[in-house]
């Protein structure tokens, strides 16, 4: 039998194929490469290949009972496990990549920066040709942060917050398990009891059953007022409705979201117009920088290698939990 | 002879007060504070005092002959220095006070990554309410930065550069004297050499006779257009024509600054509506945080005792140098 992989993907570079190429034969695979605009040209391949490496519900949707794993080349594979019938295959392995924590560390650091400092104030005025004067703010030195999802979008935050001197870094986390980079991690059992103290929330949560509107009303009215909330996760996480009511009556300082319900976010959607709220597109962790998609492309063939000797694989989810 | 101390500021928390009394105490002084809103009252004081405690170029006017030494406050001191008929007496001591390294630092890491990431073309598609797909972007990790300036904000930026994974920081100082938080340091009379080669050139030098306009049209031309501009020392070190036409043109790839000429700037000055340019009105080293006015009020406490005791103080300006 043939032992084909589908690859499609825009992002590879020639030493990134000369790479996959190499972890192909080494394991007796035959790797197939598609831009995305070869969507039925992949299709076609897909169904004779046992592994497919990309992004795409849709084409995963097409693809043969044999496929045996599907690397995901994205970190959140909420679409992935919401609907058990994406996969022809009930027994399909699935693997995340989770690669994407540099990046995404580097957005938090840039929105946590403006909003403490009131770029969104300052942007304002300079765009009414306002020379305002010094307005109050806030510092990561000597500040306190809270970190809801310790993984490697958060450990790589709490790693940067700590070298520009956080006074504090609490971690959130499922099992509440200690990690250098926090001086204290809890059980997400605990979050009632620590949004009330919160200054700074970021959120670096997967989208699963246990994290659907986690900051729910109830808990968006235990932050403080001066507090500031960053989403890089998921937006189902956050009871939206509630945030914007919240922003827009003052009753937060701010927030920052690069996720949201839905995406793209509708020309008439009132989170465009939302009070101290920094939007961005959901690009908080793109495939535009070499060290993201070296990663990427690294933890691909590391897997593949895992895969054919039959050793456990980095990223592996459990479709049914979600992560 | 009474030694009296004018202190003419307005961030002054009681602590602060306190503090400043005891190192008076201890040293033969009485101290008399001031508002800014006090300025006749502190006019009145100043004719009998030795020390003058604050930033207020028009205080300064009105000194007597017998002012010994004015502690100035702000870290910038080229209005003292540019106009010698500023001081009655012309062996007046003058110190500046660099405190400002972190509260800037954290300004230029902020504006950093919102030009890397490209900060300044998401915010418009996000007032246009376009869902933008994801921009090329660069990162601070493993990217490259030029420092021209050395001191407290230089070596507050390269730390948290550095900290955030950074490749390369070259520092351009006046003697060229390595440093622990730079890769390279060399005198500024090599900066044509090394603007070809810069990647994001970081400007944190005072305004003295050698730094009006280092930034010259000539060297302008001299960096790559894919090159970032950062200014947050003082405006007059660049040839600020230059620059807006070197944006505008797009023969640079952006540029923040939170200093310029003239400042506060008119209405009708074509800075506002440069491209790719993240304007501020200098506001990247204010008195709102806590730890700045710490360092300040600490600063001016020893220096009161050194200059009690005929040692020599911390940040005295050569004033026909300007630094």
């Amino acid at each position: 039998m043939s032992r084909d992989i589908c690859i499609y993907e825009e992002f590879l570079t020639d030493a990134h194929r000369a790479q996959i190429e190499d972890a192909a034969r080494e394991t007796g695979f035959t790797p197939h490469f598609f831009a995305l605009s070869q969507f039925e040209e992949a299709r076609a391949c897909l169904q004779h290949c046992e592994v497919l490496y990309g992004h795409s519900p849709e084409l995963l949707r097409s693809a043969p009972a044999d496929l045996k794993w599907y690397c995901c080349a994205s970190a959140g594979v909420d679409p992935y496990c919401a609907d058990p019938s994406m996969f022809a295959n009930p027994d399909c392995l699935l693997t995340n990549s989770n690669v994407y924590g540099v990046t995404i560390a580097e957005h938090v650091v840039m929105v946590t920066l403006m909003l403490l400092r009131r770029m969104p104030e300052y942007e304002a005025g300079v765009r009414r040709r306002e020379w305002g004067s010094a307005l109050p703010i806030r510092s990561i030195r000597d500040g306190e942060f809270t970190l809801l999802g310790t993984g490697n979008i958060g450990v790589n935050v709490a790693e940067r917050l700590r070298g520009m001197g956080a006074a504090k870094l609490i971690g959130l986390s499922r099992s509440g398990r200690a990690h250098p980079a926090f001086d204290e991690v809890h059980p997400i059992s605990r979050l009632d009891s620590i949004l009330p103290r919160t200054k700074v929330l970021v959120m670096s949560l997967p989208s699963t059953p246990e994290t659907i509107r986690i900051l729910s009303r109830e808990r968006i009215a235990l932050l403080p007022s001066d507090a500031y909330v960053i989403n890089v996760g998921r937006g189902t996480a956050v009871d939206q409705p509630a945030l914007m009511e919240a922003l827009n009556a003052g009753k937060l300082a701010g927030a920052a979201l690069d996720v949201m319900v839905p995406e793209p976010l509708p020309k008439d959607d009132p989170l465009w117009e939302t009070k101290n709220l920094i939007l961005t597109p959901h690009i908080s962790g793109n495939m535009t920088l070499g060290y993201t998609c070296d990663a990427n492309v690294a933890l691909f063939c590391a897997n593949l290698r895992s895969y054919a000797a039959g050793r456990p694989m980095t990223g592996l989810v459990d479709r049914s939990r979600g992560y």
